[in-house]
């Protein structure tokens, strides 16, 4: 059965980089901001926040976010909570906060994602990212997440002939998307001569097939659809939840060429919303790396098994392609401030839905396909969803 | 209105201790196998789990805890968060499956708390439990939490005329309690004499006044009032549940002698369940601090400001007193595994309630209140409980 009234009603997110300057909670506050006093959204009408952070003890040295944050943000006092999974922090936030109100016990709740990444090093932040694999089996002897990827990739090029150029060209899509995002990282179109640059950070992973490191918050207020209607004219309703896992390690999984717990929570998501990979007008993946991308398109059913790579070739998920996907950039090219991105792409989907996606409108926006994962996909997440007029 | 349907109808803990040689994913598959296996829910019929974990990045390395945590116990696949709120991480990931059970979308789900906490030293121990204040504001400039709480001891003392011995009375009764109970880590009787050895950890907090580094899980399992009659015949109610925050920083606060957020979610806890202090027949406080016993008594309404410690002093908190408190023996003398606490007050509860606390049970067992709070209360959780049959 769908989901019985959850529905979005404002959706923001702040620009996506390097924010020299600018700490953990100012970055929070802002997008709070954007999703409420700035969307028509009364501070005093949000009844409890739920917060996606990842790994803020390593890079801020600070744990227990969420009080803090929320007292930053002009909202001391509301029932809070941080939400980490990894890379999927920011939509196990969002699930919890489908629950409460899909619970009855608050009517008008904020949900919020932040990551402040760059004030350490970048191999400190490499190794606060490694803590989303497992230490005794992975990290501890030198496997981060450019390792486990590449060797997703290898698995990817062997079982079903993907090449380099064919992840090359998920760049080239991310990054002319992103090239018309004003909040992207990257606002810049690249070649394909250019993303298949020799630059190896994991073999066969390039330079050009990882996301960057990243600062960055969104935040996204839902309510119940008797109030949603107070917020604006189009609220958009969540009809369809799903979140499954996996073993950590890449030891304990069956195949690496598709990632069962990304199966298994569209699954869940397509069931509850009664709907089907054919129903979905857009995606919006988890492409942590363009392989991800590759993989998490055919794990959501809108290709079947190895035929990922062919659907960027032949242009299907570009924009004006077929089935578009991370139609403003994605994590590759927007940026991956880790615990931000799962409310991120709600964001990308409210205002794609709404049709205030500007140059980076799909053209059917009626329902889309969310997937945000955590780990080597030992989280994901997926969220159905439908403009409320639809 | 009280909450329509979560029953609590298993729940169990770890002994609680320095663990020698147990790692931990060890100590919560033990905890799980306890509350479901062993207690007759079949792990089959769980189907997502909520988890309370407050540091493992610093004390263990490793993040991303809830799916590698879950596929040790043997529950791959299972949804899964970590939740975290300091201190309070065990009761908001309770919270958080009280939500699921409330929303319908799940039927019967397992909440789980834990930390391994001794396999750092005590100063890398005391450092990550930094983490859970303002690291801007207090921690950066040495405030740790022995240092907050010794700072909120001294008001309660010039405002009230609270003394150094009334706080070691708590001490005592703390370790009268768990004197009597197996999974205690300290499981001895101590003198007012003893208390009060004037070995000041953070004047006037001496050592005993402060809870132990600790390891340790706990797990209960929540289900529908459907379903819960499938599992037990006694199951328990939780009829109200209220979380609030607080500003980080002890400078943004009125006053250091009640922790607002530990008043406004008793509150919304009694309001949700209808029911008042008087209703209560025992407590289990977040004692991390025997000053923290003291105002918390106060807090959720036991007694006026002021007068906890009078009450502690005539034995009205006390195992045979009018209104028990940390009736097994409090995290001062259990122990206080921060991630599994919230979560073992909830076992401790469950276990008064239906009448099998052994040597430790309270004489009136119908209705409870617990209180699990992090940081220098900026977090507060409180739930309600009631035995179905009361």
């Amino acid at each position: 059965m769908p989901l019985k009234t959850t529905n979005i009603v404002s959706a923001a997110q702040t620009k996506f980089g390097k924010l020299d300057g600018l700490t953990l909670r100012e970055i929070f506050s802002e997008a709070v901001d954007k999703a409420t006093v700035d969307a028509g959204v009364p501070k005093e009408d949000i009844q409890a926040a739920f917060i996606g952070t990842f790994i803020p003890e390593m890079l801020v040295h600070q744990g227990h976010t969420a009080p803090l944050l929320l007292d930053y943000a002009g909202l001391k006092g509301l029932p809070a909570t941080r939400h980490e999974a990894a890379c999927a922090s920011g939509a196990t936030a969002l699930r919890a906060g489908i629950m409460a109100i899909e619970s009855g016990i608050y009517d008008t709740v904020l949900v919020v994602g932040a990551e402040k990444m760059t004030s350490v090093s970048t191999n400190k932040a490499t190794e606060a990212l490694a803590a989303a694999a497992d230490d005794t089996f992975e990290s501890s002897i030198g496997l981060t997440f450019p390792g486990v990827f590449g060797i997703a990739a290898v698995s990817h090029m062997q079982k079903y002939g993907t090449t380099e150029e064919d992840m090359a060209r998920v760049a080239v899509k991310a990054h002319k998307n992103a090239s018309t995002n004003p909040l992207a990282q990257f606002q810049k179109e690249i070649s394909l001569e250019k993303a298949m640059t020799p630059r190896y950070i994991a073999w066969p992973l390039k330079l050009f097939d990882c996301s960057p490191i990243s600062d960055g918050a969104a935040a996204i207020v839902l309510t119940s659809a008797e109030k949603a209607k107070q917020y604006t004219d189009t609220p958009v309703r969540i009809l369809g939840t799903g979140q499954a896992s996996a073993s950590m390690n890449l030891c304990g999984r069956k195949e690496l060429t598709s990632f069962e717990a990304s199966v298994a929570a569209s699954k869940q998501a397509y069931d509850m919303a009664k709907l089907s990979p054919k129903d979905m007008d857009f995606a919006v993946v988890h492409d942590c790396f363009t392989i991800a991308e590759i993989i998490a398109s055919e794990d959501i059913g809108f290709f079947k098994p190895g035929e990922g790579a062919k659907a960027v070739r032949d242009g299907v998920t570009a924009l004006d392609g077929d089935k578009p996907i991370n139609p403003m950039g994605g994590l590759k090219a927007v940026g991956h401030p880790v615990g931000a991105t799962g409310v991120k792409q709600a964001v990308v989907i409210y205002k794609e839905l709404i049709g205030e996606a500007g140059a980076n409108q799909v053209q059917n926006h009626d329902t889309a396909i969310m997937h945000n994962f955590g780990g080597t996909g030992a989280t994901c997440v997926v969220n159905v969803m439908r403009r409320a007029d639809a």
